[in-house]
């Protein structure tokens, strides 16, 4: 059985390519759905500059409004990578060079004209921090207390993601029911305020769509007692029925 | 003559559809270049759910720290839209109904079904706000004071972009120059930090990544001085000829 506490985690996302619009950012997605796999609700995203002070004070708030805090970018070899620095400085630990993150590179870098010292930035952790497995380039991840430092590249995001995988505690996992309507929302928007209120355990979200010259809604029921989920589901199917809506089980 | 001054802005994303990986967020970029064009700079994004208290304090935070604050999200017709009343509630003002919206309301649904208490929602408005066009959908946008709420949906808070072009008061535009190279960024990084410390006015961002089983990497240089990046820009191309690299003077 597990618990009914909700465990939450924040997610600052780190780089100047993300705000100037260079750079489409896929990671608070994927961060988000693989924590909601683990039992976790991703509960506040943050987006900041290269920048020391803005990286410190965003991994102080949001470390102590969260069971756990991802970041995601800034670990590469360049002079522009100064997460590690400046979440060892919010952590108040000074850097230290890992033993075992430092033979992973000489490791890769062997047959790819060896490791030089901009390479071995990347071996460079808060003191007293672990490492989390990359397969693909090399430079690892880092884990210090409940900070999990990731690469911003999406797909070696992914991969750190895998190999923390089921390795957090977490709560119940969120579930979700889709129903799609071929309708406005505004002419639903009534009746799924009644819906939610008489299933307290659970929330509905809809998310309007302008398609094919048609507009209509899903609506997302959510709830960690599946249960309660299916009832307010099959509650809200009936009400969209009775109203004489284009409505279809899953979304559209 | 422009001033030197920096103007910056915050972006409030607001939706549990965020957060949750099930919508991937098209506004972080659209906005940040969409401010770089005006002279403005994206400061800081947070993300939060739709939650009373989590938007309010988001928004006294950015709107305090920057010359500007944009929202998207939560302006539709549903329970689930509550951006207007929490940013009222932040700035202390009560919501009432805003005469020229409930009459483009009126005209948008007279062939539509007719204005109902759900579509009237969207006239709602923090007193003393105005509204932003919105050429689509009948809904408008709203501002009050430095804030700026969109809509969630990307292509109807283009257009509320659009009504703002040249609106807002701004300082010269990031200028940037990309310069790309097929080879590991880690071979270059010493290289590049040397450059940035030649040239105080410009920064420099690198962008690795992996394609047709090459490594690569794209360089940005970026300046609110025109001539300082165009000399930045050269003496990066220059140098990273003379290591002998595969380099091209624009983006790869």
């Amino acid at each position: 059985m597990t618990s009914d506490r909700i465990w939450t985690a924040g997610l600052l996302v780190i780089g100047d390519e993300i705000l100037s619009g260079r750079t489409q950012d896929r990671n608070i997605a994927q961060v988000g759905t693989w924590l909601n796999l683990q039992g976790i609700r991703l509960a506040e995203v943050r987006v900041v500059a290269d920048d020391m002070a803005a990286i410190g004070e965003a991994v102080t708030a949001l470390r102590a409004s969260n069971d756990y805090l991802f970041t995601t970018g800034g670990i590469g070899p360049t002079h522009d990578d100064i997460t590690v620095d400046a979440i060892a400085a919010a952590l108040g630990v000074p850097v230290v060079v890992h033993p075992k993150a430092r033979a992973i590179l000489e490791g890769y870098y062997a047959t790819r004209g060896g490791v030089t010292e901009a390479r071995l930035r990347m071996a460079r952790v808060p003191e007293g921090a672990e490492l989390i497995e990359n397969r693909m380039s090399g430079a690892p991840g880092i884990r210090i207390g409940n900070v999990f430092i990731l690469a911003g590249v999406p797909h070696i995001a992914t991969l750190m993601l895998e190999a923390l995988s089921g390795q957090l505690e977490g709560g119940r996992p969120l579930l979700s029911r889709t129903i799609g309507c071929w309708a406005p929302e505004s002419e639903v928007a009534d009746l799924l305020g009644e819906t939610e209120r008489a299933h307290v355990a659970c929330q509905i979200g809809s998310y309007p769509f302008f398609r094919d010259g048609k507009v209509g809604a899903n609506f997302v029921v959510r709830s960690t007692d599946e249960g309660a989920l299916e009832a307010c589901a099959s509650d809200l199917l009936r009400r969209l029925q009775e109203a004489g809506l284009p409505v279809a089980g899953e979304e559209i």
